[in-house]
């Protein structure tokens, strides 16, 4: 089996690198020269853009910033379905907003390629260990071929329905998780300030129906959370641009189907605000900021 | 051990009721005449106003709708600090703001009577089962002693810390969960409009970070969580109207310490808007209802 | 005509300087040592209390922080309806919640005894200056002599209808206005981003469907409305806990009668944020400080 | 002085026509044959694509949909740059985002072409009328040039900025607009559950500082501004979805600075909320009913 992987970055090199360490053969491309190396190191074969990486190709995977990327590796100029052979398998691991795949896997569908999403959570670590989840939108049949690819890069491949609903799970998911966040963050902040000890607080939640991921893995409480990214001032986590990426992906999403998303709609804005303070790199769990009174 | 107890509504009643089948004499009293009828038959022992009931009592345990009532039966024209003896223990289990009972402990403490906070979880099903979580708020040599005073009547009980810490749990709890149920029903609505199975859609959430007690135990989306109240109309649930009624003390207690809680503000209105529109006693996940579209 | 006036801190013993200037008896009351002073000073003949203030007076006014102060001096221990005799006319220009003034009204009426409210608008400057706004809330027959009594405090003395009209005319009027501030504090911190100057954005809105009080009168951007507190650190203004304040009474009184207030429940908690970061005593129109980012 | 019309819909039709009344020759494109027909029978020249519309102009107007079209008109395959002479002018009174417009200017500068952003308040009706507000960005020497050219269309022709500033001007008036339109439905709602009549308390807000557009010309209750949508079941306004597209192209813009919109992100999803329950068409103001009970 021939693999081209495009999008050699933070997240995707690191996927790359595990197909590798699988003993596959990798045809890679990335615009950066720095990710270019390392995949070359790694034992990957490099080409000059999209396409040559492809054309030998059975399967395609790409793990891209944006839909723009996504359309212009998958349709444009260089774009790797005029080249792929009748029967291939293309894998966006991207996060991208739902119908943009759609759109894609029907140009496709005319050409005999199979196009599926495969959106990940788990974050670099995930990708440098191989356990990442993939929320996979395909049809049946396609599963088995994609779980048996995504393999030695995840722990959980997961099956979410028709091409899409990988993107689809994956925002709904970013959207209650945006929002629960800045829960916890306001109920830990308000016990505090009311002189709750936040141990005894965060016991409580967790073991009552407040409790959520955040409150449990990553409460935004320094100290609460073993290894949580609050306890090491905010650092290595799952960055609050990012997070402001999805949402914005889950309201774009949802405007695009007239469908109210309230809170979403007002974390959002939240985030945003937070970004605008400088904490834009920081894990979004540092939204806890805003409910805090700044020192003198 | 002689019991008074004040308070035998809907709540109050079940709870009393597991203290006499553990053989306990038990003093009540309640405004409503059902409810004394009940408590009469069941074994206890009534009288005419709470300072009668807890004349011969050591210990006292309140139930009550809220801080007014509380504040009567405590410190009223027949409150029960007035009679009760030195070393007696009065426990508050009704779901108040922080400051009162706070207040009411220093009365107690100047005639030495030991006043802690357990407001509870687990609704009518709990109170009747004898399931309850309480959440104490006193110090730990009094704990003790509170542990095996409620014991009949929960399964959890929890010392969060001071007399007035089990009040702070409770309404910070609440309040995430208010918030957090909002997000899934937005999450999962939002979902579903795009083209994803809800089970599928809940399967995927579950077992990553948007995970919490609304998306696994009491799911607003019918038919996802077994015996939530969303699989039965909404009936049968923690009434909308309750919600609201803790999201108010949150958002007061808050008020008091001058801490913003940004989305609690938020959903404490759309907890109204739904209670508007007839919908108070329905189970709280039937915020749903806000995002979808109301058939023709 | 007797006067009493209860309550002579910033805002009311300006009124009633204004009272004494117009050659009227005026007898007052304070717990405030230094506001009886000026009061004394002016002119005014002080009392021990409410009531010994009220005894030989035709007319009582009061000026006091919240609902409980007023309950106190109309109904507690020293209360002035007791002593009052029947014909007497008692307005209250303290903003509380219309609800207080109602029961306090019907107790009245059983004396014979006419209560009505009546909120101002202008601040310490109308005050100073007798250019107050009344809100006034009473039958049309009584806002006669209401008016009479007021005019040497004030411009305009609007009737909004019966008793607590005047009250619910001010908390709904500020619900807009801490709202729509917000709004043009939004909008023109936008702007300024997006590179617009802003002078000529204000300019647009002005004349165009954004245009409000908070972007003609006092717009938070400094230097766009002449006299501005945004001119001028944002001092000598509405200071923002008044403001909170207000929403908080509005927030209140919806819950009362069960009506959601969403952009309320939001910027309320918006104002406390800014309260929490120190800035209570500033004009509320320092709002856009949330909007725009930290110098380093 | 040869003009290009391109867009004949609700706006542009209207627009052209007053254009043609003036004694000007003007040449036109639209995909509607009704639009076409309504055009060439008012004295219109018909061409087959913009850029035949544009081919003999000196100016060309474009009134169009969103950005998507606006790029297509100006740069795509028929694009109207591609074969206007040196000096030409083009005017964009479309509603978009105020970065498409800069883009396009930039790359009609290349070709010594001036383009420039005028997008229009005022409704169909202003434009039937000709007497919409254009907000002009565009240096200072064009803008005597572009007023001359929109006078027969227009009452205000303001000059905002530079190129975009028209836009940016718009988007953060509109955003005022549905914030505070929202407050005032929110603050009328609450006055008349609590009892004040609507037109007094409108007397109130009207005279103080809660006045705004919104509640003096288009009052949200019924019958308090003469005719306003509200008076005719909240028909003929601006309709709900145009708002919501406005709010879009507020918050898309805010999100490329990075500048946080909290309210704007809320009330999008008001007026999105809104529209799903099948009021997209009604006047924006009908966000009054998310604030009233149903009947029963």
């Amino acid at each position: 089996m021939n693999i081209a992987f495009i999008g050699l970055g933070n997240m995707g090199g690191k996927m790359a690198h595990n197909l590798l360490k699988a003993g596959l053969k990798v045809h890679g491309f990335d615009l950066s020269e720095v990710a270019i190396a390392h995949f070359t190191e790694a034992g990957g074969i490099t080409h000059a853009n999209p396409q040559a990486a492809a054309e030998q190709a059975d399967v395609v995977i790409t793990m891209l910033p944006a839909a723009k990327h996504v359309k212009e590796v998958y349709l444009g100029e260089n774009g790797v379905l005029a080249v792929l052979k009748k029967g291939s398998l293309c894998i966006d691991s991207s996060t991208i907003d739902p119908q943009t795949i759609k759109d894609i896997a029907v140009v496709g569908a005319e050409q005999g390629i199979q196009v599926c999403d495969a959106p990940v959570s788990g974050g670099t670590i995930g990708a440098q260990a191989g356990t990442l989840t993939f929320m996979v939108g395909t049809d049946l049949n396609t599963f088995e071929q994609v779980q048996s690819v995504l393999k030695p890069m995840g722990k959980n491949i997961v099956h979410c329905g028709e091409v899409g609903a990988g993107q689809i799970a994956k925002i709904c998911n970013n959207l209650i998780l945006g929002i629960s966040m800045a829960a916890v963050a306001e109920g830990m902040a308000l016990g505090a300030k009311l002189g709750i000890d936040p141990q005894a607080l965060a016991g409580v939640i967790n073991s009552s129906s407040g409790r959520c991921w955040s409150s449990e893995v990553c409460n935004p409480w320094p100290g609460i959370s073993a290894n949580a990214p609050a306890g090491r001032g905010y650092s290595d986590g799952f960055a609050t641009q990012l997070m402001l990426k999805d949402l914005g992906l889950a309201i774009e999403a949802a405007g695009q189907v007239k469908q109210p998303v309230l809170l979403g709609g007002l974390v959002q804005q939240l985030y945003q605000q937070l970004c605008m303070q400088g904490n834009a790199q920081l894990d979004f769990s540092s939204i806890i900021q805003q409910y805090l009174a700044k020192e003198a």
